[in-house]
Formats: C-alpha cells, sequence, structure tokens
C-alpha cells in the first residue's frame, strides 16, 4: 500500500462528514490541508470563543515500548495526553491532526490497531480528525498529534494567574499511571506477577488509558474563581514548579493532603515501595493542578462532590521566590523539603 | 537544561508578542496551549475566512542526513515543506507548532542553529511560532510542524475540482531538489567535485531551502479560474495523481512541454543522467500543479509573467478511469507512457 492507500484503510469510514461539521470541520482528511469554520457554532461553548492549539508526540522507547503497551493503547493515549493539554486551558476538543513516523518492519495491521485506539479516544471526547502524516521511520515508531480547541475568549485557565495565598487545588489522584507502569515492567521482568489482580487493572488502565480532565477543566472555567490551572503530565512538582515560575511565587504541599488512591497503596505495600515518588514524580495522570482563594477552592470542592467527581486541596502559595517544597509531618516534627523540578523518566 | 529551559533557550526574543498578536495570535509558546482569536482581520484575507490545517513531518535518514543539511536547512525546511500545503489551498500561512524529538546525543546549541533555520522560514512567509513539545528520541531526529493558515471562506482550491478538458498547469519547474540532493549524495561519495559551481549551487538551495509558492496560490485564488490545486510535494507524477483520483478523471502530461530549469540540464549533462526522473518523480519541488480551462490557463500565465513569476501549460485532462500518462515525441512519432504513481524515495 501507498501513503495515501494506507491513511484511507486507516481512517475511512470512521466519523461521517456530518458529525466532523458539527466540530466546525468543512474539510477533513484527503486534501493538502483541512479547512475549519472559526465561526461555527461549538455545543456548550459561548460566543465568542478564542482557538486552543497544543501539540504532543509519544516516542517509541520514551514514552512506551511493546511491554507497556498495546498499539490500541498507543493511539488513544497519544489523543488523550494532547486533549488533556486542552483541558488544561478550561477549553473543549474540537480536531486533531495526526502524524505518525512507522518503522519499515510493523505492518499496515499493527498501524491499524492503533488508529482503533486514537479513533475510540476522539470518539469518547468528541474529537474529529481532520489530517495529518505518515513518514517511514528508520526503527522507532514516533505519533505527534496536535490537537485543537475552543474556550470563552478571554476566560482561558493559564498557568501565570496564582496569586499569593491561593489554596492548591488537585482533581484527582497522583500516581496511578506511574505505579501502573512500575507493575508493567516488573511483569516483563518476573513473568506472570502474584501481585496482579483488580487492583492492579485500575494502575494498569490509568498508565495505558488515561481519562483527560475536560469536564473538570470546564467545571473549574464556567466558575470563574479559578486563578491558575495546569494538567498533570510531567509529574506534580514539575507542574507546581511551572506555575510557581510562570506565577512568580512559592508553592507548599501538604504531603499529607495528597490524595492516595486505594489501588496505589495497596500495590505500593505489596511491593514494599513508598509511592510518594510516582505521585510526586510519575506524571501522566492528568488530572489537574491549580490555584484559587481557599474560601472559592472549598466551594468548588462542595460543587466538585455534588456532580461525583474528586477534588482535593493539596497545599498553598506564598509570595517569594519560585520555588515548591513538601510539608511532611513527622515524629519530630513539621519537616520542609524543598522538590526537585525535574519530571521522571520513565525508562531510566 | 530542562526541557523548559532548552525551548526558552531555542525560541524566546524571536518573534515580539505585537508581531504575532497581527497574527491572531493571543498566547503563544509557554503554557499547555495557545489561544488564537478566530475572528482577528488576517492582511490580505477578505473576511469571512476558513482556517486552513496541516502537519508535516521530517525524519532522519528518510527525509535528510548530516551529509544532505545543515540543522539551519533541517529546521527551515521542516516549517518550508509545511507552507506549502497552506499554498496549495490558496490560504495565508499565520501560525505553526513544532515538535523536535533529539537524539540524546545532539547538543543544545545544534537544536539552536535548528530553531535559526525555522524561525528564518518564519519570518520569511509572516508566520508566528506559537507552541509544540520536545522530547527525547533513541537514535534519529524527528521535526514534526503542525501550520494554520487563512483562506477567504468558501474559496480553497482542491485537488478534486478539475474539469474535463481542463488544462493542466504548473508554477515552475520541477526536478531541482533531486538534482541538488543528487549532488549532495555524489560529493558525499566522490569528495570535493569537478561539476560543482554557481548552477549546482541553485540546485542544492533548491534542495535544502525551498520555497513555498505563497504568492502564486494566492494570485490562482485571486483568479477564480482555477479548478484543482496540488503542491509538488511528492513529484510530479505522483501529484498528477491525486488530482486524477480525486477529481475522477485522466491526466496527460506533455514531456517537451515541462519546464527545466538551466541549471538542472546542465548538471544532469554533465552527470551524464536523464533528468526526467528527477523532474516526474523527485518531489520537494514546492511549485504549483493545477488545473483550469484553457482559455484561463493562457491569460493566468500572462497575468503571472507579468509579476515576473513563471507560469507553465503542460498537459490536459479528460474524463476517464484515473490515470497519469506522459506524451512524448520521438522519431518514430508520439509514444504514450503510463506514470507510476509511486513518489521517489530519497534514499533507496
Amino acid at each position: 500500500m501507498d501513503e495515501f492507500a494506507s491513511i484511507r484503510h486507516w481512517t475511512s469510514g470512521r466519523q461521517s462528514e456530518e458529525w466532523q461539521r458539527e466540530r466546525g470541520v468543512r474539510l477533513g482528511i484527503g486534501d493538502d490541508a483541512a479547512l475549519i469554520d472559526p465561526a461555527a457554532p461549538i455545543a456548550g461553548v459561548t460566543p465568542p470563543y478564542e482557538y486552543v492549539l497544543a501539540m504532543d508526540t509519544m516516542v517509541e522507547t520514551v514514552h512506551f515500548n511493546e511491554t507497556t503497551m498495546s498499539y490500541e493503547d498507543i493511539g488513544y493515549k497519544a489523543l488523550a495526553s494532547n486533549i488533556s493539554d486542552i483541558a488544561a486551558m478550561g477549553g473543549v476538543p474540537l480536531q486533531a491532526l495526526v502524524s505518525v513516523s512507522v518503522p519499515r518492519q510493523l505492518g499496515p495491521e499493527l498501524m491499524r490497531r492503533l488508529y482503533d485506539g486514537l479513533y475510540a479516544c476522539a470518539d469518547q471526547y468528541g474529537v474529529a480528525i481532520i489530517g495529518g502524516d505518515t513518514t517511514s521511520s528508520p526503527q522507532h515508531l514516533v505519533v505527534a498529534v496536535t490537537v485543537t480547541g475552543a474556550v470563552e475568549a478571554g476566560k482561558a485557565l493559564r498557568r501565570s494567574g496564582a496569586q499569593p495565598g491561593d489554596a492548591v487545588v488537585l482533581t484527582g489522584p497522583v500516581g496511578m499511571s506511574a505505579a501502573g507502569l512500575h507493575f508493567l515492567l516488573a511483569q516483563r521482568e518476573r513473568g506472570a506477577d502474584a501481585l496482579a489482580g483488580e487492583r492492579v487493572a485500575q494502575l494498569v488502565q490509568a498508565h495505558q488509558r488515561p481519562a483527560p480532565s475536560v469536564r473538570a477543566g470546564r467545571l473549574l472555567l464556567a466558575r470563574e474563581t479559578c486563578h491558575s490551572l495546569n494538567d498533570v503530565s510531567d509529574g506534580l512538582a514539575s507542574e507546581a514548579w511551572e506555575i510557581a515560575e510562570a506565577s512568580g511565587l512559592a508553592v507548599s504541599l501538604f504531603e499529607e493532603q495528597l490524595p492516595r488512591s486505594g489501588s496505589m497503596t495497596a500495590y505500593a505495600g505489596a511491593a514494599g515501595i513508598d509511592p510518594l515518588e510516582w505521585m510526586l514524580y510519575g506524571g501522566e495522570d492528568y488530572v489537574l493542578l491549580g490555584s484559587m482563594e481557599l474560601g472559592d477552592a472549598a466551594a468548588a470542592q462542595v460543587a466538585f462532590h455534588s456532580e461525583g467527581l474528586p477534588f482535593y486541596i493539596i497545599g498553598e502559595t506564598a509570595a517569594g521566590t519560585p520555588a515548591v517544597e513538601l510539608i511532611r509531618k513527622t515524629v519530630k516534627g513539621e519537616l520542609r523539603q524543598r522538590l526537585a523540578k525535574k519530571g521522571y523518566n520513565h525508562f531510566e
């Protein structure tokens, strides 16, 4: 198959023209470029809106390998991680372009499975796949995705708006993806694993099929009290550093208030590992980290809980040189520990 | 340097906020996503406009290697090839996102040179760099670019509009990029080359720093007589096939009317090579291939020439099964040769 036949094989018949039209698409896959109507009404977004654009790439051996992810998972997660960037601005995802660089030994059917996962994610989040490109790759699979979205003009939630004295909030537990990856890599080394079970399945799911927090982002934007927002892609510490640097203030996180999922805690206990490293540096959790006044955070927590969504108040900001510290309660009293900025490198 | 420090090192201070604002940008590099005002006036484009989106990737050893391209060239060409897709729709390029997957052995200074070339192209074509991402790569450099543009609503030039009886037109010579690549690869094998000189410099330039045909695309769109349009990225034969298949008709190209640059002809003669293969299958010429009624093509030719731009009438379309043939005049009379669809693989 040539490039065009391959792309047709992977993409045709997946999304109807009418369905794409509702997402602003005037011309999808098949020409030199796609066409979008920037004045099209977008369901749930009050006009006038701004366009949101983000691009994120997944590389074999850096972000995944054949042990940790199926081809369906690779396609799903490549789009999900991009949608998360739209969620982190408070936006609604709309369209995506996908570029795959494919090793020659990979047959078209494996790539079709990658597109199966990609479209599963696209359908779940209402994203129209409108273009991209396919090239060969000398050795490793690379999947680059660009995603577009819409957000009410002037309302997007940025990293840079945190105020001193804000509460630091988090929309879900962290560390589950890293725990799932730990299990997958340990499983490879040890064969079938006695630790496997229902709870591990949740962790593996968190790693392979992460759920971007679109609904949480929209709720936070609508409340109009959120000062800053980031998605946790590179790890909690790294994202807190970004807010600290972009907003020019110091962030303190309270260890005992960090949410720990039961499945992660159980797995870490069975494996004899302190999960704090996963929680602070694991990344790829795709929950949202933000800041707002403490009273607004308490109100947001009530609103999130009434919708069945988790919401945690995990720290506070203060005027000062940008930095992130973890406050731990120990038998010897309160311990303040400066957190490194560096994200976690999954395969080192 | 971490990812964010690297990105700042490569991108900060390159384009002013005001300059980006004139291209619709409300928030550029530095957050989870960029923000664009889809109602911003765009110089030279009559509202209402549609948004144009394309994505194209360059992979080391597939599209370039250290012998054929400097790092500045890689950055320049990665953006130029994307701008060409906007030109092929008759659009004006506006913004770009850039994802680089970088082998560990590549230092930040080589990447800075890549960004030097990227911004040189961005400045030349007025494109705002608004985002992207950086990952490591196990071995090969991969540069994926998404470019946006604007085109008058409903006016974009597509592949699918060719009519039977159209003249096939071309906005510049083909085969120069392939000739330049041939020289670069031959030079590697033979050391300093006796064929080098002024004329070869033009061919090398065509390969390393291609010029997307934005002005030609805008002229064709404004004339409102162009039925179909493609850019010559994969080779003349391949692009003619795309128009033939998308429009459901047959394309004939007249060999003696194909434009040959003097430098390409001279180099091919000195190297003892028939350049027809380069012209038909070389690709990466980034001129435009289209179709329109013969009388309109003649009028367009006059208009292009009066602006100092080349314009060639090189073939015709006819009702029939999609196919592309080359009509050659030989001593034995007219020879009709069916052209393969396959594009050229540069390194095979």
